[in-house]
Order: C-alpha cells, then sequence, then structure tokens
C-alpha cells in the first residue's frame, strides 16, 4: 500500500543510482530508501520511495531493513544496530542476567564429541557481546500487556505509522487480541510489525538449513534476500548441525521478527528420537531461544493424545513435523501431551521475553481428500482454549493454519478460527487448492492464499516452488515470496484496506501513459519487469516507445485510447460534444470517407 | 480428471519409455497415450494413461493430439488426419465448393506488391488440397442446431466419454446454450472438446506473431507445445505479415478448437487504419478464415457507439485491441458498429460453417480502478442481446470476461453474466486481481481464474509472465498453460466434478508412501517436478528414499506418520486399541523409557 502520512519521509542523503540494495548497482533507477520520522527522534519508519518521471513520487511499505540504505554500514559480523534498545531500557521492567550457559548440544554436538562447549553467545557470535534480558520478577513485558494497561508504546507508534494508522487503532487491535506485534525484548534489532486482519495482510518466509544441506552464511543470505523482496517475517526452520549458531547470526541479521519451532532443535537434542523428547528438553529450548530473541514460536500443543486416532484414517496421515512428532511421543507414552500438559508454564516463560505465541496446527491436512476433516477440527478447538490460557498470561498468540484444503472448504477455515480464537491473529499455510502440481506448489497455494486472506487471514506464510520436492535455492525465495506478496496484495485490495489501490493506480497509470521506466520501478520486482520487456525491444527508445512487442505499433489499444481522448476530449461530456461535431463534418463529407478495397 | 468409463481404454502399441511425446524421448516413463473406443470405430478418445508402479494406473484427460502417440506419423507439411471428415460428409448437409479467392493482400501483401496473387490453399499449405465447405443453401449445420433436434452427434459421444458423462448431457448443454462445442466443419482434424460450467473447465492459450517478431514455424511448434501441457483451445492471434498462411499451418495442425479475431487480420487489410474498415472487408475476412477452418471467432459487435464516451474517464480506457479499434471506427465516422449493424448477417454466415461466437469484451477494464463499471457492463448487457439474436440462428455462443478486477467484485461478473446471458458459456481472461506485479500477471490472473471458474466461469483464456511486458516465448507458453491448469483443476475440484479428485488422490497416495515416480507421473508437469527433486537429492536411491531433502530422514512427517500406522494400526479402532495396550507396556516399565539429558 501507500504511505499516505502528512509528514513527508525525509530522504537519506545518498538517494542516488545505486541506491538499490544487496549490491546490485545501478539496477533499479527511480526509488530509495526514505524514512517518516514519528514523536521522537529515534523514531524513523523506513519506505520505499518511487520517484516517476512526471515528478510525482509514491510511497511504499518497505521490509528490507537497513541493507538498502546507503547511508548505513552494514557488517554482518557486528550484526544490525540495536534499533528498540532504549525503548526496551526506558520502560525499565526487564533486567539482564547471566542467561543459561551455551552448551555443545545446542549446535547438535554430541556429548562425546572430542570438542569442547561453547560458553556464551560471544563464541557463537563475535559481532556483539551481551546478556539476555528478561522481564523482572517475572513481570509480562509483552506488547499485549502494555496494550492492555492503555500504553502506545514505540512500537505501536512505529506500526502506526508504517500501517497508515491511527496509534490508538493499533493498541486496541492488539489490546483485543486481534492483532500481534513480534518483538522479543532480545531482538532489538527489528523494525516493529503488526500482523492482525484490520492490518496490510503479512508474509512469512521460510528459510533453515536441513540435515542434507545448505550452510550459515546461505540462511543468512537468505533471510536478508527474503526481505529484500518483502518478506515480513522470517522462520528459520534449521534442523541439524549449528542450529543455535546459525540462528544467532539470522537473529542478530534480521530487521524482521524471527519465527523458529523449538521442537526441531529438541528433538535434534535427542538424536531425532521423538519418544525420548522432555518437557525439561523443551523447556530449556525454548528459554535458550527466547534468550536469543526469537519472535514468535511454533508450538504445537493442540497435537493431543485422543486426536491422534481421529488421523488414522486420512490420506496423507499426519504432515505437520512437530505435529507428527507430539503425535509420536503421545503413542510412544500413551500420555497426553507435554506442552498441552505444561502450557501454563510455557506462558510464564514466553511472557518474560515477550515471545509471541505461533499455536501450531500438527494435525492440518496434507492432502485434499484430508481438508476440514475431525482431526483437524479438533486441534482447532484446542487450539481456541490455549489461546484463552494464553492471554491470561498477557502472551501475544496467533493461530496457524491449513495445508491443503479445495476453494469450497477454506472459508469454513477461517470463520471458524476466528470464531473459535476470539478473532487471534490467523497465520496459514497456503492453502494449496490442488494435490496435482508439484513444482508448482507456490501456485496452487497462492491461490488459497490470497482467498483466505480476503476473508480474513492476517498472515501468510509463503510456499515455493520446490514444496515436496526439495529446499528452496535463492531463486526459489524470491519467487515464493513474489508469489505470496501478490496474494496479501491482491487480499489488501479485495479487504478495501486504506491506500492499497493507490500503488495499482499508479502503476495502471504509467502503462496507459507509456512511462515504461515508472511501471518498472512501481513493478513488485522491477528488475524482471525490466528483463522481460527488454528481451523482445531491447533498445533504449523503446522504453519510450508508445507501444509494446505484444501488438506492436499498429495495434497498440492504450495508444488508440489516447489518440481517441486527444482527438475527442477526455471527459464524456467532451467526447459526446466532440462526436456531435464530428458527425457534421461526417455528413458534409458525404458519410463515406473509404473506399472499400474488396469485392 | 480421471475417466471412470467402463470401456478399458486400448493402448497404443508402444507403450514404452519413448512415448513422452516432442521428442523428449525418455524423459516421462510411466505415462502413455491410449484409446477409448465409442459405438463405431472411428471414434476413438485419446487419454493419457499413467501406469503406477503399484500396479494401478490412472486415466487422464488429454489434449496433446496425435503428436504423443507413437503409432501415428505427423508430418507437420501435411496435416493431421481428418478425424471428423466422415462424421461431417455423413450428415449430407453440407457441400464443397469453389471458395474465395486467395489474395496477397490476405497475407498483408500489398496491392502494388510485384509478387503475384496467391491462386488457392494449395499454395499456401501445400500439404492437402482440399476445396471449403459450407451448408447447403444456408443451412445451418451446428452443433447447436443439431442438438435442438434431438441428435447426438459423433462429436457429442465423443466429448461426453472425454468428460466420462452420459452424451444426453452433452446434448442437453447444449441445446440449451449452456455449452458450446466448437468444431467448424472445415476443421476436420479435431479432437471433439465441450466448454460449458457442467464440463471440466478449460483453458485457452494464446499465440500468434506480431509485426514485431516470430515466425510461421514458430507458432505451430507453440500450438503443439500449448496443447502438449494441456491448452484446451488455441487462439492464433497473428498480425502482420503472413497471418493468412501461419492460420493456414495452424490449422492443418491442430488437434484443438482455433479461435482467431477476424477484426485483427481486417485491419491489416486497411493498413492498420481503424476509420477505413468496412463491413465487407470484414465479412470477407470472416469468410476467408470460415473457410480455412477457424472453430470460433471473437468478434466486438458489443462496442457500441453509444458506450465509447463512458470510458473517457477510466484510467486505462479501451484495452482490448478489438475494443479500440471499433471504438476508433465508430468515433471516426460518428456511426454505430458495423459488427453489431451487421450481426444478424454474420450469424447466417457463422451457422453455415458451424464457427462458435466468443462475443468481445471490448470494453472490458485493463485496471483495478476501472472494473466493472459502467461501460463494462453497457456492453456486457448488449451481449447479452446478440447471444439471444445468435441463439436463433442456431450459432453456438460464447460470451468473454474481464480483464482487470480485484477478488471482491469478481463473483458479480460471473452472476451478472451468467443472467444477462442466459447461462452461455462464460471465458475470461484472468481476471488479473491486481496491477502491481507485470512479469507474474500468470499469477496475479491465475488467482482470479481459479475463482471465477469455481463460480461458473467455462473456459480459461491464459496469461504468460509476459503480459503487458512482450511476446512470450516457449517456456513462457508452458508457464502460462501449467498456471492455468491448476485454475482449472482446483475450480473442477471446488466444483465437486465428478472424477475430478481422484487425480489429487493418486498423487497424494503416491506421495504418502513414497512413490517418487508415481509422484513425477501423475504431475501436471512431471519434468520438473523430477529436475526440483533431483537438484537437492540426484542419486537414484533418492527415489525410493522414505523422505525428501526438505526435513531430511529423521524428521520426515510421512514416515513418522506411516511409523505411527505400522506400530499401531491403520485405523481408528486398531490404533486406540494399540494405545491400550501400549499404555499397559508402558506402566509397567515404570512410565519412564528415556533420561532427560537436559538439567
Amino acid at each position: 500500500m501507500t504511505i499516505k502520512d502528512a509528514r513527508t519521509p525525509a530522504s537519506t542523503e545518498n538517494s542516488s543510482k545505486e541506491n538499490s540494495g544487496n549490491g546490485e548497482a545501478g539496477k533499479s533507477i527511480g526509488w530509495h530508501k526514505a524514512y517518516v520520522e514519528g514523536s521522537r527522534p529515534d523514531l524513523r519508519v523506513p519506505v520505499r520511495q518511487v520517484h516517476l518521471t512526471n515528478g510525482q513520487s509514491v510511497t511504499l511499505y518497505d521490509t528490507s531493513g537497513p541493507y538498502t540504505d546507503p547511508s548505513t554500514t552494514t557488517d554482518v559480523r557486528r550484526g544490525l544496530p540495536p534499533l528498540r534498545e532504549n525503548w526496551i531500557t526506558a520502560r525499565g521492567d526487564t533486567e539482564e542476567y547471566a542467561g543459561r550457559p551455551v552448551r555443545p548440544e545446542d549446535d547438535g554436538i554430541k556429548h562425546t564429541s572430542p570438542r569442547g562447549g561453547l560458553r556464551n553467545l560471544d563464541a557463537v557470535f563475535p559481532g556483539r557481546p551481551r546478556q539476555p534480558r528478561r522481564g523482572r520478577t517475572g513481570q509480562s513485558v509483552t506488547q499485549l500487556a502494555y496494550a492492555r494497561r492503555g500504553e502506545i508504546t514505540p512500537e505501536m507508534e512505529f506500526v502506526a505509522i508504517r500501517e497508515n494508522v491511527d496509534p490508538e487503532v493499533v493498541r486496541e487491535e492488539i489490546a483485543g487480541g486481534r492483532a500481534v506485534l513480534p518483538a522479543n525484548v532480545n531482538h532489538p534489532e527489528i523494525e516493529p510489525m503488526i500482523i492482525g486482519k484490520r492490518f496490510l495482510v503479512k508474509v512469512n518466509a521460510n528459510i533453515g538449513n536441513s540435515a542434507v544441506t545448505s550452510s550459515i552464511e546461505e540462511e543468512v543470505e537468505k533471510m536478508t534476500w527474503a526481505t529484500r523482496w518483502g518478506a515480513d517475517t522470517v522462520m528459520d526452520l534449521s534442523t541439524g548441525r549449528n542450529i543455535h549458531t546459525t540462528r544467532e547470526w539470522v537473529l542478530r541479521n534480521s530487521p524482521v521478527p524471527i519465527g523458529t519451532v523449538p521442537l526441531y532443535q529438541a528433538l535434534e537434542k535427542v538424536d531425532g528420537k521423538a519418544e525420548e523428547l522432555t518437557w525439561e528438553i523443551y523447556k530449556d529450548t525454548v528459554i535458550e531461544q527466547a534468550e536469543q530473541g526469537v519472535d514468535y514460536m511454533t508450538v504445537h500443543a493442540g497435537v493431543r493424545l485422543p486426536f491422534v486416532p481421529l488421523t488414522a484414517n486420512r490420506k496423507t496421515g499426519i504432515v505437520s513435523r512437530g505435529g507428527s512428532i507430539m503425535a509420536a511421543w503421545c503413542l510412544a507414552h500413551h500420555k497426553e501431551s507435554f506442552l498441552y500438559e505444561n502450557f501454563e508454564e510455557l506462558c510464564e516463560i514466553l511472557a518474560a521475553y515477550d515471545v509471541t505465541y505461533s499455536l501450531g496446527d500438527g494435525l492440518r491436512p496434507g492432502s485434499i481428500a484430508d481438508a476440514n476433516d475431525e482431526a483437524q477440527f479438533a486441534e482447532l478447538k484446542t487450539l481456541g482454549e490455549l489461546n484463552r490460557i494464553a492471554k491470561r498470561f498477557d502472551v501475544q498468540t496467533m493461530i496457524e493454519g491449513p495445508g491443503h484444503v479445495p476453494m469450497h472448504k477454506i472459508k469454513e477455515n477461517i470463520d471458524l478460527q476466528q470464531e473459535i480464537c476470539e478473532e487471534a491473529p490467523f497465520y496459514t499455510l497456503g492453502p494449496l487448492t490442488t494435490d496435482v502440481a508439484p513444482a508448482y506448489d507456490h501456485i496452487t497455494s497462492g491461490i488459497g492464499a490470497a482467498m483466505i486472506a480476503w476473508w480474513g487471514t492476517a498472515m501468510l506464510c509463503y510456499v515455493t516452488p520446490k514444496e515436496h520436492l526439495g529446499l528452496p535455492n535463492r531463486d526459489d525465495v524470491k519467487t515464493g515470496v513474489i508469489t505470496y506478496k501478490i496474494a496479501a496484495h491482491a487480499a489488501d485490495l479485495a479487504k478495501g484496506h486504506p491506500g492499497a489501490q493507490e500503488w495499482d493506480d499508479a502503476l495502471s497509470d504509467a502503462r496507459f501513459e507509456f512511462r515504461w521506466e515508472d511501471q518498472f520501478n512501481l513493478a513488485l520486482d522491477p528488475d524482471t519487469a525490466r528483463e522481460f520487456h527488454d528481451e523482445t525491444l531491447p533498445a533504449e527508445p523503446a522504453k519510450t516507445a508508445h507501444f509494446c512487442s505484444m501488438c506492436g505499433p499498429k495495434f497498440c489499444s492504450m495508444k488508440i485510447s489516447q489518440d481517441i481522448r486527444r482527438e475527442h476530449g477526455s471527459t464524456k461530456s467532451e467526447i459526446e460534444a466532440g462526436m456531435e461535431q464530428k458527425s457534421k463534418e461526417f455528413a458534409a463529407a458525404g458519410n463515406r470517407v473509404y473506399l472499400p478495397i474488396a469485392d
């Protein structure tokens, strides 16, 4: 959407050609990073300012962080500046403490490993030695707690400017549990953002190395790459070795909230044997990650023992990793889930760091055949119950959703979720609207994502073309993010989000007026738009041509439309008057201006 | 969808590895072309038979024509065998005649050109000299006329087998004007197909050279390429030189119905000067194309003089080429459209060849801002009126639809169209749900396409990634077709089309059971699915591995689900019984089977 705040964004000094971020200098002429200042000088909201050739400019939401600001020097080994640090300390309700010692097994290194244990965070991340922070004496230091007390935090003001709404709206939505502002006190680097149906639809991108492939550097690079194209949050789903260290690097360099699934790391600590998991190991892992600064955590506490048999007749069983791990644990011990049983204690921990719950849908359908079944909705009901408990502890909470769902069964998902979970933000994976197109599941799911977001989903978890087949590479991450930004923006339009259509209008104006450069610069992906245009008409004059290669010069409908306006006027009454005049001339000319050449 | 006809499809002799069509031998092991025979030996409906590693097989709809049948030799210079010839002649209601002489200007060659005129079709297409055919003494020889008389033609039986429905259903839908079976008597090469909301959602792919680029060979190749990936019809939108010859080659080699916009060629004949168009030139062009065998024609007869001023305040004016040409003509002469004025005569011509109308939406919106406006709906009302006239002449008719429409305004389009046009098939371009993503308009429109098809659109006109930017190449055509096959199939599922879900179920079964080869072979695009999988896990053993690179071996949810079933049973009651047993054992073991490693 466009930001129409009365305050003019202050440009950075270097608003030059080179300013396209991530080292692809010169490619994105016509836009630069700018900031809208809030009520205090340390509250500067980043925007993407697109300068058009007609002298106008369009201000767009920007998720790319300091990386696209040439006046800022970023160093991956030092991390980003701790934007929120003063805000957090000024509140005076948190304290630094020694923190949990980092152990070899945090990085998947066995006890018997000859390599010694790592003593502190300095060892794994050289950039900025610091101690973790938490709420004093178990205080809830969450944005929800502040909102309920009527406080508008700097974080809330930040998102209000970003979303072009009144800060009080932000506070109300958070206080009512209808929106979350994920912001761990140990992640001061983030530029605050909000997830809720009253706001712009958000997109999450998953990254993460796995046991099979990928490295730490790659994951940090994937994170900055994903946010450059518009990812609003990033989930680090790493498994295997170096899981702790990877996360530390990602967190220290991330301008967006980071989510995780602590169960994956906990499982690594017991060598992948689900039945050996314990509440103690899990809890320790949650504290480990909370101290690092993880902003939201997927917790599969809704996979309860009695629900497991409900999946027996499914076509594709349990397809959530977390869900299947918990189901295996429940069955192995014939016991109720330790996550469900210890949920209140977990709430206390999350509240002390302001970690937001993302209550996982471990029993989501993995195929069209399994959509909206008993298992899925039994779990959803439990998530509603857990949501109420979390709110008692002032823990911000969102609810995860499916999965594979045919179009006609999508609306039931969001309607039920909103009812059962008292309008807590819905965070859905797709849904995929058919199973038959592996290698194109960004599209099968982009369809479902746009629809469910229109109907109220607050954040969409992206799906890449590699879904079901392999690990996404850099191109896949970009394709996934762009596809989901399309779904999100299509939903913003359909919801009538204020300002959303101005972006479309600016691009359509540019298109109608053959301002090709503006059309590229306003595009969700300027690079590819320009590249596709140049493939057929590479020459520079084609950038100002009043046609394109699709129809050629003689057939351009836009050109004909323009000619009509030029000759006959540009309003209805002018054209009607022009038509009358023309009619007279025409009659005077004998009503024929041509000789037919056919017989 | 899967075809569940009791008749077992007869395999072609050569159902070998090599049988993947279009020269990419060996890449698509596991499927081959087969035929389901109807009530007569010359009625053989092609299907794609996928053989699974578990011994089962799945039968899928197939649009690829004889090109994927190794027992058939195709020769692009001879054209395809005239499958329908006997059916057409046996009806005895058509006659061959000398036909209109082919003139240089048909190929965009000026009168003054030193090159002489071409005398007959032989000269432009060496493959099969023939005379055109038309209804005797102006008789209506349309499938609509036969259906209304209660006749089930071989064409109707063919599509009934293809769609897995009773032939009487096909006849009824055509007779009621709710479906069309485009089949020009001069295009005997096609494998009949049907377009109507009771049937599978169809996809059209546009091809066509333009004044700027592309050659005849490329267009024929694009056509076979598009049908290979599932295009149900192809529109030849060529402009510029060799327009007649290109079309002849495309028609003679096409197994699917071909559509055109005769106005484009008519405009070429007057050197691109819209005001010099006449009814005579247009009519002559329609006859020229009808004699060649064009199965359906877009006619922009709804762009009436009084509607042109309604577009004056639009953001993007008139974006349909045909619409803007007609608007320019109307304004230049201040006269009512010659297409509107001569519509009844046009009906007589179309009825004599069984050319189907595709009543064009020349005033469709070209931007989100212009969606569902007065101009658009004024034209739609006129299309309703023209639809009624066409039906009087027994001309099969479908109605074209937008365009650029935000999600919340899509349903109004299909609902109004169905009401105004008495349920005539709707044939929509997208709609694009946002304007901000040039280079990704296959996706912005795929979202809208899936939704509008769910709500009743019968055929979707594809959009490629190059839309608004340039001419699609081979890859773009494939991406466009696959995206739209996804939209169409998602809609078939949502509509509960009988058999549609069996395809998804077969693929999901393969996925759950780690039958990777089956998963690839059942995919909409087996090649890319396989390629993506192999990118991360290239080795052959990975094709039978019980995991993939996404989660690695330890975390595979599908594997865990399978393990659960193996240990605890595969029905709800077995699992519950197993759970109880497990519980006893567990208690006997002291309720602890592990030692926590965390403190």
